[in-house]
């Protein structure tokens, strides 16, 4: 099952969308926002898919569905946490500035508080004021839990996701060391994040969802040109049932609170940094790397951060090149 | 006037709520949540003042106001962003472990982002699984938002204050130093929040509220004995307006943003580290300052944290000892 929120008011307009991502039928007879179907999912989640069924035999109302006009499927959420189970992205962007990365990396998954207030919608403008803050996007996997308990074990976790999707997980890396240096983790150097105008139910993605993790490449371009086609089922370090139970350790979680994986890295063939796309490598899923790996081997960084005009593209594209989750599709502009 | 959300549902139910907090009405007919309120301020803010007008001069029917009957105001919001803006209160923790504080600590405002997906009641226990966690409390003032344009300045942005309480912002002290050593902020070590059962609009607080801080006596009570009464208008080194400024200059910011202070505290009248109350001192707003004064007087920390059986009180009176935003008394727990 696919679900979206159509741009209307502050939390969307809950919809149904066909596999293909052609078409959409209202869900407001179920549950006017995908807020409150996740609030009331025991309830709301077979209506849906039924509701999903006759919309793919036709047998319902229904209109074009136009990824222009979805929102973030949550346009503000009750929690937004992101992890780094990418662990070979946080050893290279070490790597990089000659620091040491801790061995417990590796076991004890890293993980910080986002603002979850406001979201951006897939094609909706990434509003920078300052290009010289230094604005990445990030490309990753982020799940949508309902209630989780508190203590719950990595396990028991993988049953509280209720939906899979993408995120832009956009930075401003020249605000980071400061802010990170004071100690208390981001807050100006994390603005609002954009996802993908759909999200889908784990067993909507068969093989694709499994142990855990999605399988799949993630495309990212940028300005047009390829840009990254890292595997998000690969070199994840830590599973989304661990991110999660790590989030869960000392409190419970609200049902719609959204986990992210942390950029998507994958390890070159000899296990060295990822190569360009160019070079026939898997690229990158944020530009903080290829920086990093053009220090490593240039001495110097060559790639410069995004600017004004500058376009960002990242989705997903199942065996038949149909895209999974819909497209993030977004411009630099200037504030105000 | 003075709002508060009854139990009710995940939102709770907005009732407004006489000066002397004996007496609630039902707001049901304006809006049904605090949430819905602030999203349509302009439209409710004027209905809902009528209502406490009536309510104060018994115009409308009316129940007897039990705090223990409250959730949290918001019993989860969107988001929650907390300050440090008791400098001295930083400066001391830092003095404790023999760290140097950086200078721009007193001008660049440290915070921040907090779970905001599920906070505690007023009289809710405090679940804690294990005691070894360090538990603490934290007394701080928090304001809640109007929507917030990016780059407001600290003046502009005292105008987008809607309402003012007080928290517990619980946290888990032995985890803090492992988890802020990975660099990425709070995520274990700060369990949910506990908020008064009632938030004040800024205009009902008079000369209380003034330069964007909230002024008076902080009054903390553990195990039935005073431990706190430091004035949260004292020493706070960044007022609200600035710290709002500083979590929304790369951001806009959504209606019912709750922004927190950080711990109250205070200088000694002698410029040194606080005294105890049975000491004749204004004592401390959480037990982690009581434990630094002591090993800085006495080379060790004598005072536990919290243990399950404790209690936590927290509030502030006004001139004729009446609690103002009601009182958050609470009990620490085992889970489940």
């Amino acid at each position: 099952m696919k679900l979206a929120s159509l741009k209307h008011g502050r939390d969307g307009r809950l919809v149904v969308v066909s596999e293909d991502l052609n078409w959409f039928t209202d869900a407001f007879l179920i549950a006017p926002t995908l807020q409150a179907a996740l609030d009331d999912w025991d309830r709301c989640e077979p209506r849906l898919r039924a509701l999903a069924e006759s919309l793919e035999h036709e047998a319902v109302p229904r209109g074009r569905f136009h990824e222009r006009e979805a929102s973030a499927p949550l346009p503000r959420a009750y929690q937004w946490a992101d992890g780094s189970a990418y662990v070979n992205h946080v050893a290279l962007v070490r790597q990089a500035r000659g620091a040491e990365m801790p061995e417990s990396f590796w076991t004890d998954p890293l993980m910080y508080q986002g603002g979850s207030d406001g979201f951006l919608g897939p094609r909706d403008p990434i509003p920078l004021a300052d290009p010289a803050w230094g604005c990445d996007l990030e490309a990753e996997v982020v799940v949508v839990t309902g209630d989780v308990p508190q203590g719950v074990s990595p396990d028991e976790a993988l049953g509280h996701i209720r939906l899979v999707g993408l995120v832009n997980d956009v930075s401003l890396r020249n605000l980071i060391p400061a802010e990170l240096g004071k100690g208390f983790g981001f807050v100006q150097s994390k603005p609002a994040s954009a996802f993908t105008p759909v999200f889908v139910t784990p067993d909507s993605l068969g093989d694709r969802w499994k142990d855990g993790k999605l399988h799949g490449a993630l495309t990212v371009t940028l300005n047009g040109k390829p840009f990254g086609q890292a595997d998000a089922g690969d070199d994840m370090t830590f599973d989304f049932g661990t991110l999660i139970a790590h989030l869960a350790k000392t409190r419970s979680l609200v049902a719609g609170s959204i986990i992210g994986s942390g950029t998507v890295s994958n390890r070159d063939a000899d296990g060295g940094p990822g190569k360009p796309v160019s070079e026939g490598g898997l690229g990158y899923s944020c530009i903080a790397e290829v920086r990093t790996v053009e220090t490593i081997q240039h001495g110097k960084a060559e790639t410069p951060f995004l600017q004004h005009g500058d376009t960002v593209r990242i989705e997903m594209l199942d065996e038949k090149h149909h895209s999974i989750f819909g497209t993030i599709e977004q411009t630099v502009e200037p504030v105000g």
